[in-house]
C-alpha cells in the first residue's frame, strides 16, 4: 500500500546544537535503511522548507506507524499521511 | 526540475452528463501524452477523493504552467503547485 | 485495515426532489450490502448534521476508494479519509 | 449516550523524560479502567499521529466532561468532542 | 442534557420570495413550540447576522438531532453544536 | 446589553502549581461577585475543554471590557465577544 | 455605544443589471440617512476591494441590528461586528 | 507609493464564451495601457494558476482603488493588496 | 493617505513585570506623540481584548511603516494593515 | 526561472540582543551578495511587518533552496515559494 507523507521538521531553538546534530545523523541514518529497504520509496525536499514530501511502500498503516514513531526527528515533526491508490488513466501497471 | 502538483477536480453539476464524460476522456488522452513523454513522472489517486497527486519533471516553470493549461480539466481544478529538489541523505543521485 | 471517514452530504437545493429521494434510496440500500458485507464496520450520525462519522475494514486503500465512488451520494458529499491501527494500550486484541 | 472523541497529545519538549514516561503510564492504567468499565468504548490510532480517535459511551456530557479531566495527560492534550447518535440506515438496532 | 447551537441561515436569492417567506413563518411556529416545552430554552440573535446562539435543554443527543432536523429552515442552515456542562464554580445549584 | 463570551483557558505548564492555584481561586471569587450582581448572566463548561461559554448583561462595552480585564485568569485566556439582541420570534419580553 | 463593523459586498453575477443599479442607488439613500444622523459615524472604503469598514455610534447592539437589516444590499453582504470602547491611553475625553 | 497586489481570476462556467473572451480582450487593453503608464509596475503569473502578482507604482491608495475598479474582470477577481516600502538593506535607492 | 492598523499585544508571561510596564509606559508617550501630531488619527479598544483598532494619516507607506517600527511593544505586537480611501457615497469632503 | 518569496522574520525575545544583532548583520551581507549578483533580483518591505517580499531568478528550485538554507535568518524565518512565469499580456520580452 502506497501513503503520501509529508514531513515539517522544527527544532526548538533551545534544544542544544550537540543534541540536533546528533538527531539529524540518526535520522538520516535511519533513513537511509528504510530507502534500501524499499519501504520509503520517494523522497523530495520541498524548496525554501526544513520538510520533506515522501511515498512510502508498506504492507499496512500500523507498519507505517510503526515506521514513522521510529524516526529520531519523529517528535519534532509535524506528520500529513494520505493514503494513495493506482491512477485509473496510468499506462503503468504499477505505479509506486 | 521537479514540481510537485496536487489537483482537486470539481465539475458543477450542472455540467451535462456527455460534455462532463468528453471532458473526462480529453483529460485522460491528454495525460497519457504527458506521461508517454515523461513531463508527467507521477500520478496517484488520494482515497475518497476525486484528486490526484502528481510529480512533473520539466525544464521551467513556464513549461509547467503552458502544460497544466492544456489540460481539458483545467477551468474545473483547484491545482496547488509546490517546487521540489533532491534531497540530500538519498541515497540515489538522481530522484524523479 | 482500518479507516476512519468522515462524510458531509450537501445536495444542492435546484436538485429535483424525486432525484434526491432516489439518491438517498440508492444510498441506504448500498450502505446496507457494505454494512452487511463487514467493510462499513461502525456509522453514526453526527448530531444536528447531515453528515456520518464511520470506520471501514477493508483490504487496502484502494478497495477503499472504490467502495466510495460506488456510493450514490458520492458527487454530493465531502470525504475525509485518516487511516487508523490499533492502539497499543488497548486491552483487545482486535479492535475494529 | 455516544460521543466522538479525538484527542492530539502534545507533551512539550522540556519536561523531563522521567515525568513524561509516568504520564504516559498513569494514563494507560487509567485508559485501561474505562475501557473495562465499557465507557470508553472504542479507541484507535491515527496513524503517523500521537493521537487517537475514541467513542465514549456515558450517561451525559457531564459524566463525560469528568472522566476526560481525569486523564493524566489531560493538560497536555488538545481535545475535540462531537456528540453522535444512531444512523437511521443501519441494519443494528443498537450501534455503540 | 445542555447543548449550545449556532445556526447561520442562508437562503440562496434564488428561492423564490414566497417560498422563503413561507419557510420562515412555519420555523417561527415550530421554534416556538420548542420554546413553549421548555427544549429550545435560550435563543438570541447575534448582531447583524442572520445567526441564532441557543441552549437546547433534552434528555440526548438523539433528540436534539430529530429537533433540528424537524425544522423546516434546516436545509439552509449551518448548525454547530457543542455538549454544555455545570461550571463548576457556579452558584447555582442547576444552571439551564 | 446581552454579550455572549467564550472564555479559553490555557495557563503555560511551566507557571509555579501553586501560583496557578491562587490564580484560579481568585477567579473562583471574582466570578462569584459579577454572578451575584447579574453581570455575567450565564456559565457553562463546554464538554472537554477547560473552558466556558458565558451571557454578560452589562450596560456598555466599555463596562463589559473592564469586568473581563478584573478576571485574575485574563493574561491567560482567549476571549471572543459577540454582541446579542432578542431574537424576534421568542415569545419572551425579555430573554436574558 | 461605538461597533466596528466590516461590510463586504458580493452581488452574484446573475442579479440582473438594473435591480443591482436599483439597490446600490438605495444603500446610498440609506447610508445617508444614518451618516446624517451620526449613527454612521465613519465609513471608509479598503483599498481593492468591494467592501467598507465602518464604525457605528448608537445606543445598543439592538439598534445596530435593526439599522444593518434595514440595507437594502443586506442579504448581499457578508458583515463583522466587533464591540469598540474607548483606548485608556487616548488624549480625548470623548474618542468617537 | 508601491503596492503588492494579488488577482485570482474566476469567471463563472455559465457566463458566455464570447463574453469571456471580451472581457479578457479589454483587461489586456487596459493592462497594457498601465503598463505603458507606469503604474502597472510589474506583472507574472502564478505557475498553475490563473492568477498574477503584480507591483503597482502610484501617488496614492486612492488612485489604486480607481486603477483596480476599473478593469473589466474586476467583477470576476478575488484582490489582495498589501502596501509596500523600500527595504533598508538594499543598496539601490529607488527599488521600484 | 490613511491607513487601518490592527495591533494585538502578547507580552510573554516570562518578561519581568517591571520590563513589561516600562514598555507600556514609554508606548504610551509615543502613542500621545502621534496622536497629537495628527498621524494616529483614531485608536479605540476591541472589547475583550489587549488589542486596539486604529486609523494613520500618513504621506506614506514608509512613514507607517518607520512609525510602527518606533513603538516600544512592536516586537510583542500582530500587526494588521488595511490601506483605505475615501467612500465614494460619502456626504464629507474629507473623511479622516 | 522566477520565483516569488515571502519571508516573515519572527526571532524569539530570549535570544540574547548581540546574537541577533549579529544575526541581522550576517543576513544584510548575504542579502548585499545575492542582489549583486542578480539572483536576489527585487526586495520589498511590507508594510508594519518584519517581513519582506521578494522575487529571485535563479537556474533552478534546487539552486533557491540552497540559497535561502545560506541565509543566517534561515532558522528563524518562515518562507513561501511560490514559481512564477512570464504573463502572457505583458508588453515587454523579458519581465524580471
Amino acid at each position: 500500500m502506497l501513503f503520501h507523507v509529508r514531513m515539517d521538521v522544527c527544532i526548538p531553538h533551545d534544544v542544544p546544537a550537540e543534541t540536533a546534530m546528533k538527531l539529524k545523523a540518526d535520522e538520516k541514518t535511519r533513513f537511509q535503511q528504510l530507502q534500501r529497504s524499499g519501504q520509503w520509496r520517494h523522497i523530495w525536499r520541498i524548496v525554501g522548507q526544513y520538510s520533506n514530501v515522501s511515498v512510502f511502500d508498506v504492507a499496512s498503516g500500523s507498519e507505517l506507524h510503526d515506521l514513522l514513531l521510529s524516526l529520531p526527528l519523529f517528535p519534532y515533526m509535524e506528520i500529513t499521511v494520505m493514503p494513495l491508490c493506482r491512477h485509473p488513466s496510468s499506462l503503468h501497471d504499477d505505479d509506486r
